[in-house]
């Protein structure tokens, strides 16, 4: 018969603690959470990065991840994009009651084998069970805690004729999840782009205070992130669509389900404004890593339209990029 | 017409924004959340310890609380049981389309509250919208990071002869949620004990190594944390079933439920281990404080069954008090 969850592993008591002691130690082992308590004890430094993300990504396995990979991968990520190094996790499920003990264990193995490649430790969790129909099988939680290596990012850095970078190609990942929900996982070959992004920041750092704001455009994609870099202030981003690298079967996916990939999720890719004396260097540097071998300038600073963010078609017109309204794809990560 | 959650406020577009400004923002002013990145910019110290919970209650409000003030307590108290001054948290909700945004922001306000009242920072967050039928209202969780105060607490301290401490009475908090659920919230004012602990276990830090382990007895009850302090080890518990505080409205309302206060959660309780000769200078510290005014010390350690717990009962017989198996009571943190 095949193993599921009940609600028994949630009560906190026999069952949570076989959960635990099967499951998850055994997938994660370090001192800290082999302590079993309420919390971990870490070795701290000065200034830390602290970071948060539930993830209820549909469905849970898709190309290139599961909800387990992505769930490492998004805190790791925003940790670095904050100039953290990455080195604690802590690891919350909310299970719905049925779910399948084996699907987990696959989860789970992505999580330990995702941590591993990034040198985090999963140091502390939790378990909750919900009744049948009070979830979707799956949701997890990740927080973490990084060692501030490169402290200053932010917008206020930006300067006019700054640079605007893109590690790689846009909109993998909706258009492989979105292929994914409809059934079409053949359609094309869309992978998901989810990967760990500390590398290609820390080889970023060492730009210094030529490195301005560094971004991982998840929901809402490239678009929404680099209106939040200039909204409300007196610079303008223009983009050259020529230069946005897309793969041509994630734009031929885009084309069917009727989505921008300007507007949709990554999750493996930086997003960085650098001076404009360092754009090369920077973009050697991020070409230096796999993850970053699509990298290109996509952009530049101005101060044409206060606040905005324009794009050059490929057909020399110019129109302004919005923020998303709406939900483009609810559930995306 | 009242305002709800839909699923563009999950997008990372407009409406996330919207919700971000408007609600949590104003709730939870700090430069660190200020600043709006994916990551929030910490001062840390040598030593720290991280903890995590979800929160799943049902119902959301309960009488002494509700599932806003419970995810704020439950990580504070853990980091608390940990040796830890509470320092940080981390927030995420998972929101279920249709939610009432009124529900939301008195359970934002509660957080803020509460926070403030253990004076805790919320520094970063997340939000999540799942569709109507994939979720139950609201689930939060938080992380938590918290200086190191009290180093070394641990099972590994206890010793023969150390006295048991229970800070208050027993089974309040899954009594009140449990009559809430059955719809019976005026029976007997039973008002959940959910409440901060961090100054309580502060008074207790300065016990030195006489404190051996500190724990808070949520889900599984005060007889499921004490199995943890012994199982696998040389050392039995011996209570005194006279000497464990019960409200007698819980008493009561347990008898009605079917429930025994000792296998039922506390939110606002501290199991303590303490060296004999400090056991009623332990008493003291903790009854100095009104969350502590009830505690007792209800009993102690012995070699008598190594592994295990037992209780003497009002009747002179002695039994021994596994740890819970089954799901008593699901949801209830």
């Amino acid at each position: 018969m095949e193993e599921i969850i009940t609600l028994d592993y949630g009560s906190g008591g026999k069952k949570t603690s076989q959960l635990i002691e099967e499951i998850l130690l055994p997938a994660f082992q370090n001192d800290a959470l082999g302590a079993l308590s309420d919390g971990a004890v870490l070795s701290g430094e000065e200034k830390l990065v602290f970071s948060t993300d539930s993830f209820v990504v549909n469905p849970l396995f898709f190309p290139g991840g599961n909800i387990g990979k992505l769930s490492v991968c998004g805190t790791v990520n925003d940790l670095s994009v904050s100039g953290g190094i990455p080195k604690y996790l802590s690891l919350s499920f909310i299970l719905e009651e049925g779910f399948p003990m084996d699907s987990l264990k696959k989860i789970v193995a992505s999580i330990r084998d995702t941590a591993n490649s990034c040198g985090v430790q999963i140091v502390t969790g939790d378990t909750k069970v919900v009744e049948r129909g009070k979830g979707d099988g799956i949701y997890i939680n990740t927080a973490g805690i990084g060692f501030l290596r490169c402290p200053g990012l932010g917008t206020d850095r930006i300067r006019e004729g700054d640079a605007v970078l893109l590690s790689g190609t846009a909109g993998d990942h909706s258009t492989a999840v979105m292929l994914a929900r409809d059934g079409l996982l053949s359609e094309g070959g869309v992978v998901s782009d989810c990967q760990p992004l500390h590398l290609l920041a820390q080889k970023l750092f060492e730009l210094g205070p030529a490195l301005r704001v560094l971004r991982d455009p998840t929901r809402g994609g490239i678009a929404t992130t680099l209106n939040e870099f200039v909204e409300n202030g007196p610079f303008t981003i223009e983009l050259e669509e020529e230069a946005i690298p897309v793969k041509p079967a994630v734009a031929g996916a885009c084309d069917i389900l009727g989505l921008d990939p300007l507007y949709c999720a990554n999750e493996g890719k930086l997003l960085a404004i650098v001076s404009a004396d360092q754009a090369q260097e920077a973009l050697a540097r991020m070409r230096s890593l796999p993850e970053g071998a699509d990298a290109a300038i996509i952009g530049q600073v101005s101060t044409k339209a206060p606040g905005r963010v324009l794009l050059k078609t490929s057909f020399g017109g110019t129109r302004i990029l919005t923020k998303l309204t709406g939900s483009q794809l609810p559930r995306i990560c």
